[in-house]
């Protein structure tokens, strides 16, 4: 819904409840911290249409894989994100009525998102069945100084009455995973223990045996005051809570303030996990709220102060951008090199698995620019250390001597998705895998990462193109058959222009990674030869062999690549002359005729150009833009942002505009109807492409930063920082010029339009005329 | 498992048993009579590895779909096969010891199902526990009289001891669906009745609201002398039961005696189900199971006069014979034209629905050829009476203006089958339908059946055709994108020959058809036109421009169709180069290996061949089975068959007979491992095709039919019958002749070997050199 949230440049804002839309805002108000997070559910108990999610990242269950028709080949399991234990509860008695919001009069509503400070905050005014009104404000975040700690400081004030008020603080394990395949649920408790002030619930997922110990700590003030209280603890099952009765006066304000942690297996013993967690409930509650509060605000301070993007002149796509920036670093922080970065991120539980090829395509980069190398780093780290899996993975599809197949999505490395013409076929996700070694290489100029891990996964990745391929002695060429490209919306099809074409620059980069590696450190190549028995001739060889004889589908008359073969055999009709009650048409056209349609989901052979754009000149790349843009139906959250680049490049800006906006205000504006599942979170890193290499124009070549900046009409100046080989830029562009500032300690060389400057620290050090 | 069963002409017979084979003989052993059927479970309580199985034919549940991805256009529901009240069960206690094939020693045991006389005969010798023996036989039979009712005759006698024996004759409708999604039982209880020799059960099923009652009654001897016997009734919810205690005399033989019947609401009004059931018990009670038994033998008799080929010099391959022909009369009796032939007939629930394509492709030349024209007629009707469903259907796929796509699997004319590249693009199964519309036409020279039904459902399906293909601009033809044809090794292809060939002779043949109803009965015609508004003039030029402008994909230096775009693209192996371990590909390949390989599950562009031979001259047919046949797998039941045919027609006697006596033992010899979940019936008409169109060269042209036969080498002769028009043939082919015998009183033209002859009534009207 357009215009549901206000627009505000550091906040989203709900005024007024509309329980229809109440999951949409549950996911848009999200919160997490890289460790932990979930969706903004109310702290009181809620009867009306909720999707409850709090989530501990690392933490999954492979679910028994449900399919109509199983193949050979299928996973058994499908790895889930976990909905962990409940632990923002806080139930509500105003006398002997609960206090529901799906029950009550709501006579004012307001949810606000504080992007700047890192909160969610919640007041609302209601009235009871029997006519008591009520006042709250509940303020609540995920620690980023205390990344597996969390705090709530929940308010409430009798606005026409005196009387009994009961809090009631608690953890609750015993939940439901909405996407479970056969309604189980995947948790047994360990432990739990309460007494008076604090008590925790420990849970132990079934088969994976991950432990999570959930502990909270409460105090209770009237007014100012702290109030000695003896609660009724209760105990059940997975459960734990504390019945805290206050006499309260009319316009007095009780306050619980409600500190909680989550400690998982993955760090501490399991068996000092619950002391742990109650440790550091005792520990967070003497900091106190106030002081975690300002924490908070000074840590987001620091991340901004890098990560942000000012926009001037245009306050929607100002919030946009801040919101998608906003949601990546909850998501992921890159301390852990266990993690990634989920689809839905901790806003939700749809798709399972953490781990797609939007990592490598679409996150990489981000980080790369405004985090530490190691930070990407890590995320290859994920997949290095997974590339025994990916092996077995090949394996199971009859690949062979060490070829590797990255699963489509996964948490631990194994394969979990379950459609053929996607696990099986939509093999390009090997070819990003080995794009991010090139892209973190080329970006931070490390090329230890080669020698030590990189060129181990592009040799094995450049095996299994080496066997999925397929020699034609009809075309006298190699062809690759039966695959899915970026463009879901056909399967199975023959000789997809992108997979081909990644397949190839693999096998390229393979040798030319080998031939570096070779040069840099011989006897770690050697080692490296050992352990994978590599027949570096024979191997190589073939390499070039496929290199040098594969075959590309294009058309010459329209002097395009061809998406696959036979595209062209397709009724041409364009979007444009699409009924628009048949938008989108995943959900209104049956699939065989999407399939035969001419309609992509998502770039295809546009993401090929824009991977590769150094290979094409500028007018093959706009005839192909021309000729595919107009039949892109854009009906995947990643579409917008590779169009959005590309239409800067080719000098669009106004249709990149609008595919920024798409991008960048899709979840505040609910753009594709699905929000109310989740977030989009991983291609809101594709948003902040959209901005930095789309309007900055910003590209690393030869190992130095080039812009060449376009500003949408609309916008006065709009400026980002990011961070190169140690220097920290913040590029400005307005309307009159291109600004680069350094505000590192260390100089460095840019292009700007074609033109290079030394840009050293200090002000304003290179100011280009626009 | 080759050689488990005993050869024998006439009988299939087990001795020994193999508990680990125990399903695959369940599923030989099979019973039915076209109205019920069910495997060949004991009667006794069998606690080792069984699956359970009594079916009412026409009865069926919409199981909840199961898919892990939802596609748009996917049916809700899934038409299952229901499994139903059991009505064979004796429970047998000797002392207090349950009789329990898998706890007691067994000293001799026998199974054997008598095609000649149409029943099942089980004897065995078994020691319990503590020592007892007894000696059990146990006939059972589904009447074919009584076509709604069975009989038992179950024998025990002490063999060592003198005690008691408990018999508990019961009906028990608390029974499990193995194939159900979601593990619900699909049957609520209606009521439930047992006195003293007599009760019932009546079950509803969930959604569907069938009503089945159940009812039995018997009698027990003891000697040859009827015992006055007062059970025990048993009576709980879908369950009734009576314990019957005899003391038996070491030697002495007790009979019980059990007649069920099964009557459907589809027959009876439900409030007089369970009436008419005990009525039924009652009457056939009278008449005794002797008598039954005798009805049963000379009601078979009258089936093989019609319906039996004769082979003589090879046994084996005349109990292969046997046994098809046994068993499609067992499925499909033709006397309703609300049922079908299942798959699994009565033999099984995998699959579900139990109406595919193979009905019109295999069992309406077996039908057409060896029952009353009103059978084929009415597998026809079915189809007629389902047209505005499979109208609804292609509705549903964005099909408008009366186009129908039938389903790939139905019950009731909804589809219900769901797996995109079947469901939605296995679309060849219109063109089969159209296909036994002309076969039946051409076969019984009835053109009334095209006024009244036949060109209705013609043009339907030529709408969707013209509504399915593609104008390609760049062939400037018409070209089918995303199909699977028969070969659904191969999926979402463009151009598979096949499709494109049976969808142009649809069109062809509602043109003729058109021609011919408007000459035969201008009327009808005329109200047809306006039933379903069909715009003769511009529909017509529609289908005519399709005809004359459809593209096929062809190989011009091999001279052979190319079964689809692309396919010499492949790795051209063969399947005598593949590995033993591989085989079957569908259980040791990837489905993307597989889809990627030259490799056909079934005839596909040989399927085309076959259905339309005349359309070809010899070598091309020749041209394309030597290229096609090497890559073909044979893993579908319906392969061998067109095989064979076409391997006779070719002169290749020996691939033919190898051919043969794999599609006619596929489910003695468990051929595929995959009998234990029930026989392969439709495949069974194909092996009958194989005989007679086969080895018999028997084809239908300008209303004669002819007979080109060939003897394979093992064989000293062999004979069938068919009828046709009127009369009624049998074949003899020997080394010396082929003789044709007009046992019928009406006189036939025939070619043999090219040559006419008028073969008139009596004995050896027609006899030709060989």
């Amino acid at each position: 819904m357009k215009d549901y949230f206000k627009v505000d440049e550091w906040k989203i804002i709900e005024e007024g409840f509309a329980p229809g839309y109440n999951k949409v805002a549950e996911s848009v108000f999200s919160l997490g911290n890289g460790r932990m997070g979930g969706r903004a559910n109310f702290e009181e108990a809620y009867s009306g249409d909720t999707l409850q999610g709090n989530y501990v990242a690392g933490v999954y269950y492979p679910d028994k894989t449900r399919v109509g028709w199983w193949k050979n080949g299928y996973p058994e399991y499908f790895a889930k994100v976990l909905n962990a234990a409940n632990w923002i509860g806080i139930d509500v008695k105003i006398g002997d009525e609960q206090l529901d919001l799906a029950k009550c009069e709501i006579i004012d509503f307001r949810r606000e998102l504080n992007m700047k400070d890192g909160y969610l905050k919640r007041d609302f005014k209601a009235k009871t069945e029997s006519g008591k009104e009520v006042e709250v404000e509940a303020t609540r975040f995920c620690s980023i100084a205390d990344d597996e700690a969390g705090a709530i400081k929940y308010t409430i004030s009798p606005m026409n009455f005196d009387g009994e008020i009961t809090l009631t603080p608690f953890i609750d394990g015993d939940i439901v995973n909405k996407d479970s395949n056969y309604d189980e649920k995947f948790w047994d408790e360990v432990s739990n223990d309460i007494r008076n002030d604090r008590g925790y619930v420990q849970l132990r997922t079934k088969k994976t045996g991950f432990e999570v110990a959930t502990a909270m700590k409460f105090t209770v003030l009237q007014g100012d005051k702290p109030v000695e209280f003896k609660s009724d603890s209760i105990q059940k099952e997975k459960y734990i809570a504390a019945d805290i009765k206050v006499q309260a006066r009319q316009g007095e304000v009780v306050t619980l303030l409600k500190y909680a942690a989550n400690l998982s297996s993955q760090n501490y013993q399991s068996d000092e996990l619950s002391a742990k967690a109650l440790e550091m409930v005792e520990r967070i509650s003497q900091k106190g709220f106030d002081t975690m509060l300002a924490e908070q605000a000074a840590a987001w301070a620091e991340k901004w102060k890098h990560n942000d993007i000012v926009i001037e002149g245009d306050a929607a796509a100002q919030q946009g951008i801040r919101f998608n920036i906003f949601q990546l670093n909850q998501t992921y922080t890159g301390e852990d090199d266990r993690l990634n970065i989920g689809p839905k991120g901790f806003t939700g539980e749809k798709y399972g698995g953490s781990t797609y090829w939007d990592t490598e395509a679409y996150c990489v980069p981000f980080y790369l620019a405004t985090a530490e190398p190691k930070v990407a780093r890590n995320l290859l780290l994920y997949r290095y250390k997974q590339l025994g899996k990916a092996i077995d993975n090949a394996k199971l599809l009859g690949f062979k001597d060490g070829a590797a197949l990255y699963p489509m999505v996964t948490m631990d490395g194994t394969e979990c998705h379950n459609e053929w013409e996607i696990t099986f076929e939509e093999i390009h996700r090997n070819g990003a895998i080995a794009y991010a070694i090139f892209n973190y290489t080329r970006y931070t100029g490390d090329e230890t990462y080669l020698t030590d891990y990189g060129l181990e996964v592009l040799i094995a990745i450049s095996r299994f193109w080496a066997q999925r391929i397929t020699w034609s002695a009809e075309r006298q060429l190699y062809v690759m058959l039966g695959v899915t490209g970026p463009n879901e919306y056909e399967n199975n099809i023959n000789n997809n222009w992108y997979t081909s074409t990644i397949a190839t620059w693999c096998l390229k980069y393979t040798l030319q990674v080998i031939g570096k590696v070779k040069e840099a450190n011989a006897a770690k190549y050697k080692d490296l030869v050992s352990k994978i028995s590599f027949n570096e001739e024979v191997e190589c060889e073939k390499f070039s062999d496929i290199i040098n004889k594969m075959y590309y589908p294009n058309d010459d008359k329209l002097g395009i690549f061809l998406q696959q073969d036979g595209y062209m055999d397709k009724e041409q009709i364009l979007v444009k002359d699409l009924p628009a009650a048949d938008r989108p048409l995943v959900k209104n056209w049956s699939w065989d005729r999407i399939l035969r349609s001419v309609f992509i989901k998502q770039a295809d052979v546009l993401q090929g150009l824009y991977f590769f754009e150094d290979d094409y000149d500028l007018e093959t790349i706009r005839r192909n833009y021309d000729f595919y843009e107009p039949r892109t139906v854009h009906e995947s959250s990643l579409s917008p942002c590779v169009h959005s680049i590309l239409a800067c490049k080719l000098g669009d800006i106004d249709r990149a505009y609008e595919f920024y906006l798409r991008t960048s205000r899709l979840d505040i504006d609910d753009y594709n109807n699905d929000t109310d599942d989740g977030c989009h979170i991983t291609s809101m890193a594709g948003t902040w492409m959209s901005v930095v290499e789309g309007f900055g124009g910003m590209r690393v070549k030869d190992g130095m930063l080039s812009f060449n900046p376009l500003l949408p009409h609309k916008w006065e100046a709009f400026s980002f920082q990011v961070g190169f080989r140690g220097a920290l830029l913040q590029v400005i562009v307005s309307r009159k010029a291109v600004s680069i500032k350094n505000i590192s300690g260390m100089g460095v060389t840019v292009k700007v339009n074609g033109t290079e400057y030394v840009v050293v620290s200090g002000a304003e050090a290179c100011s280009v005329p626009h």
